[in-house]
């Protein structure tokens, strides 16, 4: 599928630094808070962010049918809902718009003024206003380690792993957008060899370097959606970071799964970077042990996407220390696999939900998605720059996720996903 | 709390027949939509439906401080953020307009005419949209009998089970108002004996008898809400039927909890009542087997009501047969535990989130909330009134929901949960 807003070769007009994650290629979605208290619809080029209400009040949308107010929200939900003909052909516009060649807003000093803000005079807010947010755990290499660490070998991947997309509901509410700092979590935890659990802050504040996608109006309550079809459904992804705490986790998660050790806080980038974007970067996932069921047989093989992610982790003294890098590309399960198992019984998916992939680890420690899995639970510190060494994170330790593709001299990639981990609260009441 | 609306004595202008529901101490609320196709939001007193839109444009809320458009509303997500004063206000008001003595809108024909309507000509919705939906595990005969059932013996009532009121995050976008059909859910289930998984309708489909409370905006991302304070933020109670696919859920749920096996549907009764109205029953719960965590510890005894709850199955020849009788009395931990606990870590509750009791099971075998444990998995099935036997629904069955309070003659209800449940789909492409 030729789309002419990938062409590798176009330049923009406006400046874009050597390894930006925002070429004139990229064109994500997001949300800005300006200096004037004014929140509306953005995209991204280069330190640039273009703010798409005014874009679209000046006319540079003519001929798409757009209702008025399309970008003058404070969330994507209702251009999301619009489906995908309407995506592409306001990237493709905004992708002319922005051409070095092209002068009609180039050459307009007046409408550059009211249309541009630099990136540092804006405030990123939460893209979307989430409605459902489902978490998958589609990678084999963290569901293996995790089963390895809580269930022992026998027990490590379960049966039902290789024949389904294994995935849980998650919170909404708690998801916050890069930059938010998180409370170190309290709750309940089982002490090593005790019968009775104690309370107090978890001990085990982890990362889990997760991307996630955000749907379009899926499908009515009852009406599953064909594998082949899911990727049409699916208007773009972001860097992921489910905050989780493993001691309340162990404790809580037997049998009705994760709850408390996870819903305290979930990190999303801020830049929405569509499929469109990221088509280019296809390419095929891990081959499968065996045939799925035929609901979840794909037709295509490059059904996943090469994406390169880090996890990084700045300490107070500004040092910053890389903690892993992996690949989306070592996903099991595709995310329309994905989404074609989570309508399979009827379920319905709606514009604004949002479904992680799970933590993203690669088959060697380096490439592993958590701090449980990178220092084998807490075994095996690491060390840090500044000599000092952590099994889980510190307060005060602030985490950030990068991600990107790199093909043809463009480089595509998402920006930070990044929170700071702050020291519990104090309790106004007994505990 | 001496609360003027409860007043036992109180009688309503509007005729209330005996065993009706909503007697002016009821006093629900709901949105619907009216022959004119207007949606709007209604309180209800016998077979009597009340626009709250024009009982408030007409002047009858004067006085509260009320915004103009509060109640001509699709749903009343708005209202209960406003929070417990104004709900009091409110309500307080209505029941003094609706008393007998009362001939201010009484004996204004003109002004009844618009705003009141019989039940029979308006279509109750969905009276909220749901932001988060959290399912709790609280009725520790209902978790022993499935774990008996699922884990055997050894592993019925996990470790964890009294110290913590264990929940899941469940999906909010399939949870319909009652009166609603549902599909038979496809999905994979694992044959008894077999190593690998099939694909096709679930054959066990069941109902979770459960209640579920309404929360106003509780806390902020990361500040706990103490336990004594939590029922300030409850709006009120639904009865709620978490559809369960139990072959589905059996071979999905380890390790990371319940996902395709219920989130196919969920139905809740029409009317909220609120935590005001059922205020005069509150009672005693269960005696717990131990003190639980501080943070879990209530200053009051009377933390449970006393709610009776039936489910009935109406056949397609329409008889109607009870299945199980119970009570909301027997849940082992209360609303403002489940409330308290799920806020702890600095999880962030809406107003508008839904919360759910979890399947209610009485000490015995008539009282139990689902098939699953009614026939004790399948192995004693139920027979009924035409004959036929049940292990869990056939297609055609209609499960009917109830519940009520009664005390000095006075009669608080919700109202039915009704579904009925359709055949699986024709599927349009290969499975």
């Amino acid at each position: 599928m030729q789309i002419s807003a990938n062409n590798p070769t176009r330049k923009s007009w406006l400046p874009v630094s050597e390894g930006c994650d925002f070429p004139i290629q990229n064109i994500p979605f997001g949300v800005f808070l300006t200096k004037d208290d004014i929140i509306t619809i953005g995209t991204r080029i280069g330190e640039y962010v273009i703010d798409l209400g005014a874009f679209h009040q000046l006319g540079y949308f003519k001929g798409i049918p757009l209702t008025d107010d399309m970008f003058m929200q404070d969330s994507l939900n209702d251009f999301i809902s619009d489906g995908r003909k309407t995506w592409r052909l306001v990237r493709n516009r905004i992708a002319d718009v922005f051409d070095a060649k092209n002068p009609a807003l180039r050459d307009n000093a007046k409408h550059k003024e009211v249309i541009i803000f630099d990136i540092k005079d804006v405030e990123m807010l939460l893209p979307i206003n989430v409605g459902d947010y489902t978490d998958f755990y589609s990678s084999k290499e963290h569901a293996t380690n995790v089963g390895l660490m809580f269930r022992g070998k026998e027990n490590a991947l379960m049966p039902n792993w290789l024949h389904v997309p294994v995935g849980y509901h998650g919170r909404s509410s708690s998801i916050v957008v890069s930059g938010t700092s998180i409370r170190r979590p309290y709750g309940q935890t089982l002490p090593a060899g005790k019968e009775n659990p104690i309370f107090g802050p978890s001990q085990k504040v982890d990362m889990e370097l997760e991307t996630a996608f955000i749907t379009t109006d899926v499908n009515n309550l009852g009406e599953p959606v064909p594998v082949d079809e899911a990727s049409e459904y699916i208007f773009g992804m972001v860097l992921f970071n489910d905050w989780s705490a493993r001691d309340i986790q162990k404790w809580e998660y037997v049998p009705l799964g994760p709850f408390m050790g996870k819903n305290f806080a979930s990190t999303m980038s801020p830049w929405i970077v569509t499929m469109d974007a990221l088509e280019p970067f296809r390419c095929e996932g891990p081959k499968k042990e065996f045939k799925p069921l035929p609901y979840l047989q794909q037709k295509r093989k490059d059904t996943s996407y090469d994406i390169k992610l880090q996890a990084f982790l700045a300490t107070e003294n500004g040092e910053s220390n890389l903690l892993t890098e992996t690949n989306f590309k070592y996903m099991y399960w595709s995310m329309s696999q994905q989404l074609a198992h989570h309508t399979v019984n009827g379920c319905n998916v709606r514009a604004g939900d949002l479904m992680g992939s799970g933590t993203i680890s690669g088959p060697t420690k380096g490439s592993f998605g958590s701090m449980l899995e990178l220092t084998w639970g807490g075994k095996e510190p690491l060390t840090l720059k500044d000599g000092s060494t952590r099994t889980f994170f510190n307060d005060g330790d602030k985490v950030i996720l990068k991600g990107y593709c790199t093909k043809d001299n463009v480089r595509i990639g998402f920006g930070n996903c990044s929170g700071k981990l702050l020291p519990p609260i104090k309790y106004k009441f007994p505990i």
